[in-house]
């Protein structure tokens, strides 16, 4: 039996799969939404974080961008955590209200105790007792990334202050057209490079690089 | 200036801080209430455990005991999951629906992905994977107790089924004397062995040893 996956301009499917995509979005931006944007919508709806809330989005790549779009349309106040100064800009055009490098103990210090919830994007090991540190009383951690080796957790990191470390992967096919949706009507889509397929391999070789903003969609016409 | 705390039989305290303990509760049996009873009561009130819930209690010493009764209290099916099989008969008098010695392969693997939440009371290391995978999908460990080694959990045991990992330690006040008002009406206390003031370094080297159902109160009059 053939499959008609991938990168096929001819696929089969079950009809219980098959997600509407409104004509306001542009198809090339949307792509990402069905994996990066339900990845964080879904952990955001399912927490309910919005307005009153205070959210931090730790790292700003291809779910972080999309987890800051998401925060700030749910009427959270949205602060980036990232390593790069550099990105300010780019995460307040985004829609982020403040921006702390994670580099620099005082920025650092300086929002301990205050977030109810940090949606974590990182795939890199990180410190999760100091990103712990930052939430308030009953915060949550919503980890969202895959880092190879396993959270090293403080048990007082968690106990003070009834804190919380959760995890979260993709959405159902409801809630993805339910963001579909929600994106249509809020003129939401995924910050993409498209790309030709012949230039894959150096897409592929940027992505491992993180030079990328935010997401490569491969154009199927160039197939 | 002279403080009255420990072992003084006057002391003085602030007014904000005296609870009122009902005359149907027996003195030496309430005593542990202040530590281990609000410690359990406190994080089950919080996630609102209670009936409809599976609850599995790990560890059945001081703390696992009363989170034991006040989680058979608030109408949850309990599970003692254990490593000593010797104790399936004092968890069951104790409140426990079932019991579950962590140490048989088969028992564990027939709760696999059964469990809303685990009140993990243990402070010793211990996999967490493996009771992140006891947990079904938005499940919740509430870690009480304090290992001195970091909790070590993969990622995907958090993400795959949207799991949490929490901590709780003590409560307030205005709970604390919640917490006793429903021991008075349920007639709950904790299992004590009242000792003599002159037997408390064999009471400690017990009480290292584990050995100790479920909690020591020194009878002050002995002092």
């Amino acid at each position: 039996m053939p499959t008609y996956g991938g990168y096929s301009n001819t696929i089969v499917v079950r009809e219980e799969f098959v997600l509407h995509i409104s004509d306001k979005l542009p198809l090339a931006a949307t792509a990402p939404l069905l994996c990066a944007g339900i990845t964080t919508y879904s952990p955001l709806r399912h927490w309910k974080v919005g307005k009153g809330h205070k959210l931090a989005v730790l790292g700003l790549g291809g779910l972080g961008h999309m987890g800051v779009k998401f925060g700030a349309a749910f009427g959270a106040e949205v602060t980036v955590l990232s390593t790069s100064p550099s990105k300010e800009a780019e995460a307040k055009a985004l829609g982020a209200h403040h921006f702390v490098v994670t580099s620099d103990p005082e920025q650092v210090k300086a929002v301990k105790g205050s977030f109810d919830f940090i949606l974590d994007t990182v795939s890199a090991e990180h410190d999760m007792d100091l990103y712990l540190s930052l939430l308030r009383t009953n915060g949550t951690i919503i980890g969202v990334g895959v880092p190879s080796e396993p959270y090293s957790i403080r048990p007082f990191s968690l106990l003070a202050g009834r804190k919380s470390m959760a995890g979260s992967g993709i959405g159902g096919i409801p809630e993805t057209q339910e963001m579909l949706d929600f994106c249509a009507e809020h003129n939401i889509v995924s910050d993409i490079e498209l790309i030709d397929i012949k230039d894959i391999t150096t897409a592929y070789e940027r992505m491992l690089k993180g030079d990328v903003r935010y997401r490569f969609v491969i154009d199927i016409a160039t197939l």
